[in-house]
């Protein structure tokens, strides 16, 4: 007797991620109900088992899990191409648009950068914006996975106004406030829409805040069970603050006050050493290496090689669209891979399959969710990408004597190859449709929004960017 | 009275790269008759001067003189994908598959590579391939820009069975037989379709033939007035056979022969010292830059910078689908920009401008066409792109207090923004339909060819290379 189910794919070119390599079914299928997975095989063994309400011909298609982008600051999408080329990017670069940003501005760009990502395969949205609330209020809506964080933050929106080597002003009004909006979040989103929706605590990184908060923070962790996500390590600039402040460097600080533990995940570690990598590994933290962001505005890659090497899990992240531009992970699959080639001058560092493995199960892995998503096995969440084999990017596709598949995904493909995305077993996006949210609406709103608030940047804040000195030279 | 002509490119946010810049106008338009710009200014001026058989309104579109894309090897575009991550990618990537092409396989991979570039840009092709008679052919009927070259070579197929540091032998046959075959292309092809069509003549590098067939080519190019396209320094490889079979490295040697003048086209110089570099600028030489393809088959970032600074003219150049994978312009753009920010850990250089220009300005002058292309300008062809703005990808747009279309096609841009391309002022291109050949035929039979090519591998050649033991893993 055929088990009845409510969805069953069939025909794949199927990439599980199961086991340690890409977990290859050829011919492949996955059966799907109430928005899990309950069996993945080759397509006759299924088709015998399973009668589904629905049959999705996945003929020419690879199937893999969604993409988990570890790491996005969405809320600046709105500023998207306004801080390149320069250096001092938090101070020159994004700092003169600051002042006049404002949450529905972030919102707005918000949901343009989100839906760029979803177009693009991801569908686990590690979010790292404000304002937050209204941000889970969308991905509820929208039906995609979202791992979200507050910001919480002491520094008051002064850096622009800093020199280079004053160190920043705490107010603690500021960081009890962030404190509780995050805490409000993990309230009332953490385990929401059957888990498809949890919160994180954001401390933004330690160089912007005070010890007690760093300490309050771990405690309410610790107390709501919740990992933390923050920024460590990230530049020279940060290092600089903790040593001026401190006498140590960030991740020996973080180890001393008891920060270096599974629950954390550390994002970025650009200005760390190989043995303070190794440390985090030892300590049980994850990181997120975001490497177009790192290599756009600090032209740095980070140690992400000893970082695995000492066995660590890492996810990728792609970081903020002012900075890195392109919120899409096959973009960051390929610059990790090209960028540690780079780094080690050696071809077969970072391989293809490396980085499909870090942007899906070891992600997934990384930031807590890997018993949840990041392959296609049973038990799992349904989170399911297409690509359409038959794009230019994508063709030819060879089966023998070796499969073409995953090097051309990661250093072929381009984005526009995803043609189906399925969360929780629900279809998201379609052949260029979104089927739960108006994309007309949200890119119209983004746009109006954005001239508005160009246009109340003032020449004084401008005028110090890289921009202005472009825009005067006849350069953009 | 108005001036009658062809086309009239109205309201286009037009950046046509005159001047040290990028050269935007403002609500921007373009005359075009009998295939050439005729004039280039603001619309409402335009509109009153010219009376068009066509008007294109390009409202909401970013208008750009097309890519150039200054070397390329379409025909190995059959075997994308399949020398990924490996080390020794001439003898243990692409090596063991080359016995088996033939130049039907390579036709056929061609058109697919160059159809994927057309649609995301490219106007000129730097196709430096085979069999290039029956390309060149191709390119008569798709209307695109070639800049063509064949491949002379002294070497027999034999590379996978060298030892690292054999000699290559040469064969005198061989340099006679693929010498006589560019001559020919000169002779057929150099001038036609009103210049669209011209050619160079290809030595494949100084360490591939004997100093014989290098002199014959170069009083065979001096003598039908064509420049010559060469790898130059293309890896310590070349360098190694340089100074093992004469003693000198590959641009002292060169200079010692007469081959260092504006005549030559040299390609990757990765294995250049900086010094050599700026001797090559001394020279006249121009050099074509494969950021791609070298980042990833080599993990190295050429010396351009240095060049550039020394006042030499680059072009950029997608090189190969087995090694890079990506025969798109906006790939080459932004990884130029991030692989030398990351050599020199510093995000101010090679800004989006810069490569920008030299995808198109510079990048023409340095292929010998600055004359004909890579400017929207009175007298040039018109070979012209238009970018989508309503594009998630390019959204939002801004305009003041500066303009972002730059930073985002460089960046953001994945390349399915193109949605329209002109050559000789003819649309080759349009919302995803190639408007002068099939291309459905063209992929179907790059697909059948690609599968029986494969099928013919043998496993003795195979079993060297990355990919066998990648199968053996699971992990492709």
């Amino acid at each position: 007797m055929m088990s009845k189910i409510d969805t069953l794919i069939i025909h794949a070119d199927l990439f599980t991620m199961q086991g340690d390599g890409v977990g290859y079914v050829e011919d492949g299928a996955v059966a799907i109900d109430a928005g899990k997975i309950v069996a993945v095989g080759p397509s006759d063994e299924l088709l015998k088992e399973y009668s589904a309400e629905e049959t999705v011909d996945a003929t020419n298609k690879m199937v893999i899990p969604g993409f988990v982008d570890a790491h996005m600051h969405t809320s600046l999408g709105i500023l998207r191409g306004l801080a390149q080329d320069t250096s001092l990017w938090m101070h020159k670069g994004i700092g003169p648009y600051n002042p006049f940003m404002n949450d529905v501005y972030r919102l707005a760009g918000s949901k343009m950068n989100i839906l760029e990502a979803l177009a693009a395969g991801t569908t686990t949205f590690g979010d790292y914006s404000t304002p937050i609330n209204e941000i889970a209020q969308f991905f509820q809506t929208l039906g995609a996975r979202a791992r979200l964080t507050g910001f919480i933050r002491e520094v008051p929106e002064v850096l622009d106004k800093l020199q280079e080597d004053d160190l920043y002003p705490f107010d603690p009004a500021i960081g009890e406030r962030t404190l509780n909006e995050n805490l409000e979040l993990v309230d009332r989103w953490h385990g929401k829409e059957n888990n498809r929706i949890t919160a994180l605590l954001g401390p933004q990184g330690p160089d912007f805040m005070s010890l007690e908060c760093l300490k309050k923070v771990k405690e309410k962790a610790t107390e709501k069970n919740v990992m933390i996500h923050m920024h460590v390590a990230q530049a020279a600039r940060e290092t600089k603050q903790m040593v001026g402040r401190y006498g140590k460097r960030s991740i020996p600080f973080l180890d001393e006050i008891g920060y270096l533990d599974d629950s954390l995940l550390a994002v970025h570690i650009t200005d760390a050493t190989d043995e303070e990598a190794r440390l985090l590994v030892k300590r049980g933290v994850s990181m997120v290496l975001c490497s177009g962001s790192i290599g756009i505005i600090r032209g740095e890659v980070p140690p992400v090689m000893p970082f695995l090497e000492a066995g660590g899990k890492a996810a990728l992240g792609s970081d903020q669209a002012p900075g890195n531009n392109c919120n899409q992970m096959i973009n960051e699959m390929k610059l990790t891979a090209l960028f540690n080639k780079i780094k080690y001058k050696d071809p077969e560092v970072m391989p293809a399959w490396k980085v499909l493995r870090m942007a899906t199960i070891e992600g997934a892995q990384a930031i807590g969710l890997g018993e949840e998503v990041g392959s296609l096995e049973e038990g799992k969440k349904a989170d399911i990408v297409f690509i359409d084999l038959s794009a230019k990017t994508m063709q030819p596709v060879i089966k023998t004597p070796m499969r073409n598949h995953v090097p051309n995904l990661v250093y072929s493909a381009r984005g526009h190859e995803v043609c189906k995305v399925m969360v929780d077993g629900k279809t998201l996006y379609e052949n260029g449709e979104f089927l739960t949210v108006n994309e007309q609406e949200i890119l119209q709103d983004c746009q109006e929004l954005a001239t508005k608030l160009t246009n109340e940047v003032s020449e004084e804040k401008f005028k110090i960017t890289k921009g202005a000195e472009f825009m005067k030279e006849g350069k953009l």
